[in-house]
């Protein structure tokens, strides 16, 4: 799990989810004037119906949010004017019904003295999402680290998640892994980490379609593989450029990259000298990174990821920098033992499957866990569904949702 | 690491530690104001210079109030109006000498875009309080997880903070680990969480005086185990009520406890009921636990440890309570997976000890990492001299830093 | 109109009502999710009733509260939970019924851009109070400047005012004006800021007995006055100390006031030095104030208040301070061209007034403009019912609405 | 004196200036950690010192940011950084000799319990600005209501601010008057409105050329007067638009501003439906205004000033809107009384003025007092310098002021 941090570091104390953040706020009142009663099972359903007809308010405020983007005037909706920062949304969002289920399961409408919080409600969005998206889902792509598995971990074997991913192939449905971890077009490094599910795929003998639909974007969004059933057994393999159309979407040259890592390079080197740390810079072909001998501060590693974010923002924007049509995008981040700046990003990762495999946004779910205003997974809001987890056995629950969804509607 | 719950829920968005704000917020003039230059070594330098600075007068500050607590009037004082929640200084606190200490280490003058933090201003003040306390240091008393080992973990063979804590007993200083866990007067099973450090103990060839100035206090203040070389080896050895004089602060009977667990477990058993949750009540002689069969979400078992707590309270001020001289301490924790409620608190744990040993306030040191408004740390602070620190890394590196004072002015 | 300060300058951002802002956070949210489409006459009468609703709720807290402040345990209630700065209701507070008539003028409902504001609910709890006491009202007390006439104005004849006391005055109900304004036992000068009621008195031919229930309390408490019809017509009478019982309530000797007024003026003296600024300090038998020969900034006029507030109380609790029963009460305030600290306060001045003429809090009902953390009215709220106004307008607004209650009630 | 909302109602809330904030944070720090002692004239002085190097500092991040300005980039600054909201600087700013200027007057440094206030900052401010526009001032403008006269009220005569005035035309500097009144060419209602002024040119005799440099801009922008000396006396003359070239700036024809005021008034009748309020509609050349019967709350008029806001912005984005190069300016705005919705403002009024007289940004001056979020004269700070003033008389003192500055410097 890493962490992204804009230029004003006054904006990490206000890093939330104005959305979430606005639900919540609208389903205190009943819970402040009739939540502390609830002894009986009366009044717990009570309760329940209150917090659902708040829920299915804000669902007429999306629906009716959605229809004026379709004219596109979104700012003149309601939720704009509560919410001014709020985003597209690619289809409806039942969020009654979605209460319902996770009430079902949670309880909320029971507790006397823990009003609904930014979690409950945030799992209430992504049930909703995985609803309304479930009939005609074509992709789903996947954060790594603290998504599929804990930080810097492996994806280990015979675990629910594996039963979960293969049955997604199985109907037909695309999965891809896009990770910040980049080891250029080394496919047995990536087999490394992912062993258990590869594992997983051979012991249920998915088909060679079956194995197809399964993608590991590397770096963000710049190496790819595609699952294959070789003779060495399941395997991924390195997907040339040339062989998809991502020039478009990763219009950047060899040079201009290695322009800016040279920038990126110089920085973190001044941050070593300035605060005198014992440390190694890795240079890899689409990241730089600053790797200490011995622990830093979490805020020396903020302050490396900082400088060197404002280093290439400052250089993109000097007559220094090679011309390019839109300036590359790029990752700087405290990895919580390192320090890396990356290449690209994983909206660019996503809307490169979505070309690839003829997914649009409404048939595409992004399941990540940095969705605060300085993750690396909130870019992905722009270009597909999301679903905001928070750990590994969060993913687990919300496939499993999805999967009983799906069957009920086959 | 537990987290606890005071009664109105409004209070968890305002938990935090009014002097590490207000000191943090005076640091961020100089930052602001002048650390954007910090290239040289010269302005990291100047940058040291101002902060230094603004730790002197609040160091300044910091000794009127003392001296107005003296007199009486620890209204009176400046910082009193700055900080009003402020407390009681049992010793004077070097900040500038620590912050130059800690900059030395951690270069907090050095960096551009990262101000100075909660985390810099805490261990500063850790380090000012070990200065200080270091000529007249008598007992040390530890929080048990999470400030000696990770959460629900063993103290491990042969650790750095084995050594550590050997060191201060071969001093003469009094060393004790108030823990919330309680298992009775059962010594074996605090022995096998401690195995690691007795080990150690032996490894040493500790003599019976050293050890015996080791002490573990279970169940926050109930059972009290001392250190002894048996013929089995390196020991804890349980010590009978009678043996040491915790009448006056641990003035409750087994009926008044048994009374109050009565309602706890009735309340813990409502929650059961009222949330639908599959869990087993636990009841130890001081102590009532929920622990469920399935993962609780975070909610449901801040739910479970407000609702008790909340019983507790309105029981204490009704008629049906016993009638006792003071109300009888207890915590309602949410254990992460469990939920408890415990009789008795650290305060009054780290006083038993200090009356024990004759270590008065200034001369007493706990270490622990529960400090916030609803830790269940913060209670010492107003009995003896505190660290706060945030995991076992902290505590050793606290500790080597004492260490290296008591040599120096040994 | 006059402000007041606190020892701690952070307070002044958080003057605010806690009642108030909680009622007002409840209303925003049937505002946010349903308001806007308020076009047609049937979405306003819905509006109204989803805000009826809250305030019903709202009206059974209170009423909770009220029967837990009944035995003892104030603390105990959910509203105590909710606003931990709740104080004692002595009376019900109709709350749905009040805003039902506020709503009927005002059009609270009718509103699609601005919520339910601080002073819309201002005026609604107003409103309710109006309605609760009237069946069992014996005494109205008033604030003078900004209640019944402009800052430092006269009381102007043939005012809707004059005829709605002069109405009160005819129901036997008691009226006093209790105000800062101190002139000591001079009645022709208290007239002369009151000739256009008294001349109104006259006009209505008002009875001895009747004008009798007319009290004028200068100097917060400190001098009474009470209304005859003597040969050179209705005028005012002092009353002297002895002819009533303050002795309990006002149980300072003149030794003891002037001790604190001397304190006072040497502060005052200190800040006419210390701002180089030119003004006349002036002392009166129960006062002493600072009197600027040219516009002083309102920073300026604040410094002198806090710093002789400070100077008093840091004297109170000094062994040079003469021995109390209970600390001298007095008043430091800002008068927006001058600063005064008063001897006395208004609490006590209602007091006095109840003690003499039998009237309990629930049958009092004090009507000023200064009920903030800082203001010289918010005192009374401990011993009486009160109405914030902030305006005479208002206070006329809210006595003829009391007036068609009584009349309703007859 | 009037005030204006903008869609979001939240906003309302945050209305304030994030650089008088910023600095205000600033000071703080000085004022915590060292008012206090200022007991002696050397405390007062070290004070001084201490919040002289703050403004120091502060005049170094403005000129670093008029330089990255200059440069096309300034959200490069720090300042840019530390307040996001940052415009335009035109001249420097000289906060530190501005400081001292004003502490000078209102000793800031001597004050141990109000810290550097608000508006304390915004006259250093303003002070800055004088002395820096001064040497090249040529165009000086102000609001009407609350700048030159109280609220509705109009010019008296024999004032202290005439005298300032008639010293700045002698000078050889414009005056011009931007107001929201709006009589169309209806020349002796404005001169009525100033008669007090006009007299004294009369008074003092000024020739032809001298106040041929005072101008009056009715309607914020649409009704240009220049005074003269006719038969008459000294009056005001109305200037046809064709006589200055307004036309880039004011491109609006009648038929756009009558379908816009259609919009706006068609609002306005609904809102005196939906709320049921007694209410005339008056429509005028350039303007429509809602004038109760009886006076309604300050929610009420806030609410038919957000609706007609809303309305008008709503028809601006639909076809249904005649199409215009940029969409036709306005303000609705709850006038205390009334509420009116004006074509126009006086960014506009202001650019007008320096066209027809050659007055850069740099070398122009606007004085009004509604710089917040929502405030009327905040647009014009785009196009000029700005001092903040908040009545008549800080005008008059920054005026004296100035002449102070312009008599030096001649």
């Amino acid at each position: 799990m890493t962490s992204q941090y804009r230029v004003n570091y006054h904006l990490r104390a206000h890093k939330r989810d104005s959305l979430i953040e606005f639900i919540k706020g609208m389903l205190l009142t009943p819970f402040v004037l009739h939540s502390q009663p609830a002894a009986s099972q009366a009044h717990v359903a009570e309760n329940a119906q209150r917090y659902a007809e708040i829920f299915a308010s804000i669902e007429e405020l999306i629906e009716e949010h959605r229809s004026f983007t379709n004219q596109g005037i979104p700012t003149y909706s309601r939720l704009a004017k509560l919410v001014p920062s709020i985003g597209t949304f690619f289809t409806p969002l039942p969020l009654q019904q979605a209460f319902e289920r996770v009430n079902c399961q949670d309880k909320i409408s029971a507790r006397k003295h823990v009003p609904p919080s930014f979690n409950d409600v945030r799992r209430i969005l992504n049930m909703a999402q995985a609803i309304a998206i479930a009939p005609q889902l074509k992709l789903v792509t996947f954060d790594g680290d603290m998504t599929l598995y804990a930080d810097g971990q492996n994806f280990e074997e015979d675990t629910a998640l594996t039963a979960l991913l293969i049955s997604l192939l199985r109907r037909g449905i695309n999965v891809a892994i896009v990770t910040a971890a980049g080891y250029g077009d080394d496919a047995p490094r990536y087999e490394h980490r992912l062993s258990g599910l590869l594992a997983g795929f051979a012991k249920a003998g998915l088909t060679t379609a079956e194995v197809s639909r399964f993608f590991v974007l590397g770096g963000e969004c710049n190496f790819l593989f595609r699952c294959a059933i070789l003779d060495q057994g399941y395997r991924l393999q390195y997907v040339p450029d040339a062989e998809y159309s991502a020039s478009a979407l990763r219009s950047w040259t060899d040079s201009q990259v290695q322009q800016l890592l040279d920038v990126a390079e110089a920085e973190l080197r001044d941050c070593v000298d300035r605060m005198a740390v014992s440390a190694e810079i890795l240079r890899k072909p689409r990241a730089v990174g600053l790797v200490p001998r011995a622990q830093l501060t979490r805020e020396q590693l903020d302050e490396c990821a900082l400088s060197s974010q404002l280093a290439l923002l400052k250089f993109q924007g000097s007559p220094k920098s090679q011309p390019c049509d839109v300036p590359i995008p790029f990752c700087a981040f405290n990895g919580g033992n390192d320090c890396w700046v990356d290449i690209g990003n994983k909206l660019i990762g996503v809307r490169i499957l979505q070309d690839m495999l003829g997914s649009p946004a409404a048939a595409t779910l992004h399941v990540g866990d940095q969705f605060l205003s300085t993750g690396n997974d909130l870019s992905t809001r722009t270009a597909c569904c999301t679903c905001w987890i928070i750990n590994p056995e969060e993913t687990q629950r919300i496939l499993t949702e999805l999967e009983a969804i799906l069957d009920s509607t086959d």
